[in-house]
């Protein structure tokens, strides 16, 4: 590959376009005749503001967001949004339906827990099969007095995706996209939040962006910290303090990236293509198995096994001999995984695949 | 200047080492054989591991921390920090007692507030003359239940900075450092926690650093925050969730930088040097005159005035003309304000000097 890269299969951070890339490198020492770069802008400047602007402007068309959704750029990652959501929407009686999937929402249930207590419902779990599948959640039991139904709708450990939405009885839905944003079209008026840490499929580490109803944006408990409210950020453009600059302008970067690819249609499109390859793979193999039940598959981390531990590291390590990086599965879950996420090229499956081939060969 | 660059006197973001850009610069496709660029790498392999390992060994050895003092790297900036210090200090009967000493310490109070409630005290204020002075806090009166003492140890709006610390009579002493980080040698044990966002004098924006002794990273109330807490980031080194691996990896490369400098005891000497040109020139100005006591100025950011509005508003226009950016004051106090961080070169004070000069040469 070009300067030496390799295939990186993070689950993130994670592989980045290369285009994009090189246009940062480019612009290191002089943003388009700013005279800095882009690390030493005020944010306050209007240089600044326009790349915030157009990164706003860019992924509300990629995502066709309704004039009636804010975007907001918030530092601390999902985690911080495990807290930030219970804290903003909650009711005085209100309850959280939870559906458990994976370890992303289990850690997000953890955390709403501290806020509603007893008041938390899990509605639908697939703890009993190890989170291999996606419970059917067509007619849950869901109280009038739910603030909201949440769902993480990419688990980046266990490899699950939501391809149909839960009936949330009208309720307000919240998924954490984290591990699949910007990797599929979506409806954004099923939801009342989308958000995600942009680590995984947009770009650096260190930022989450909340895209949410504006009529979900209340009033809270004067005693609630300035930072965990989502009014601070949408009252003031995302930067009440000094937002993650870097990241807004590598994200945006990416978003101009993805539009000029022909936009989500066409990058679900790639995915779903580049996802075949590997599983059409995993379906023939006689050593590897994919984990999960076919219709709940994740286009973007795939978690596979050969049923022994020892053998596992031995294709870690292999694979890693052969020039491919962090095919290894979480500590948590053990095995392996392949994230393949918008920026990892077919070919980068193709080769990955030829590899394990020849590995599964040589292991008869 | 070199690639076309401009002084940029911004108070942050704001301008970085050259040289330091050029490295991230040649390092962007393919860092150090890695085969990726920095923000691609997942956050737990080990050639991320190496640098964030390194950029906290090089911090350390920049300011001789003690062993018993962590080093956190937080998301979110101060404005985080002003709700987690008393979080993650209070006492059920403590009390927190602030020196109010310009905008920033300002800030930090109406959060602490939240948490303290009655039991915040402002034991010394210079609001009485616009925060144009650091008062006398060799003698307060504080009680014996004081959680913490806390100051802003240099005020990035108001241009002020603290000589000599105050007398905490023994108790905790908490400094926010944002403005001043690493612009001089300090006595790290003389402070329970020394934090500041890392946007003014080291690196991009999106992270605070944390220096805090470990007494003061305690149990707390099971219902805070998981990424409020302390302990949640001591107990993980810094990586509970995904840190902002670009901003550990860029201060990194500065810390470096000033190692290579000499330390922080050089880095001083040419502050000094640096900020006395500036000052001279006010003092003998009969167009430009500071607005700090000479005693409390700091060297990092200079606020001053023509006393005219309109006047002020030609010399930002002038200056930017004449290539220097960001000359304007903050909007809460107006007039104009030079920030001269570590990483602007007395040329370029000197430079900005000159065009001063030719200003008021004008405008006689």
């Amino acid at each position: 590959m070009k300067y030496g890269r390799t295939y990186n299969f993070s689950a993130g951070p994670a592989t980045m376009p290369e285009p994009v890339l090189e246009e940062i490198r480019d612009e290191m020492m002089n943003y388009r005749g700013s005279g800095m770069c882009v690390m030493e802008m005020s944010h306050r400047s209007k240089v600044f503001q326009q790349i915030a602007d157009e990164a706003e402007a860019d992924l509300r068309e990629l995502m066709n967001i309704p004039d009636n959704y804010k975007v907001l750029f918030i530092q601390g990652g999902a985690t911080l949004q495990f807290s930030m959501i219970p804290m903003n929407l909650k009711t005085p009686n209100g309850k959280a339906v939870y559906i458990e999937t994976g370890a992303w929402s289990k850690k997000a249930i953890a955390e709403a827990k501290r806020v509603y207590g007893d008041n938390l419902i899990v509605a639908a779990s697939s703890k009993d099969k190890n989170y291999t599948y996606i419970p059917d959640c067509s007619d849950l039991d869901i109280p009038d007095e739910t603030d909201y139904v949440y769902i993480c709708e990419n688990e980046t450990i266990h490899g699950l995706t939501w391809n149909k939405l839960p009936n949330t009885k009208g309720h307000v839905l919240v998924s954490d996209q984290s591990s699949m944003f910007l990797s599929r079209p979506c409806n954004v008026s099923d939801y009342g939040i989308i958000y995600g840490g942009v680590q995984k499929n947009i770009g650096p580490a260190g930022m989450a962006i909340v895209i949410i109803r504006e009529d979900l944006i209340k009033d809270l408990d004067p005693n609630t910290p300035i930072y965990m409210r989502y009014d601070t950020h949408a009252n003031a453009g995302s930067m009440y303090n000094t937002p993650n600059c870097w990241c807004i302008y590598v994200c945006g970067k990416v978003f101009k990236y993805l539009k000029n690819l022909g936009g989500l249609g066409e990058m679900e499109k790639i995915n779903i293509d580049k996802a075949k390859v590997f599983y059409d793979f995993l379906d023939s193999s006689k050593l590897f198995k994919g984990t999960v039940v076919a219709k709940d598959r994740s286009l973007m981390n795939i978690p596979f096994v050969t049923g022994d531990k020892d053998l596992d590291a031995e294709v870690v390590a292999y694979t890693k001999a052969a020039g491919f990086e962090n095919l290894k599965g979480h500590k948590s879950v053990g095995g392996l995984r392949a994230s393949i996420y918008n920026a990892m090229p077919k070919e980068g499956v193709e080769a990955l695949v030829e590899c394990l081939k020849k590995f599964e060969a040589e292991h008869k």
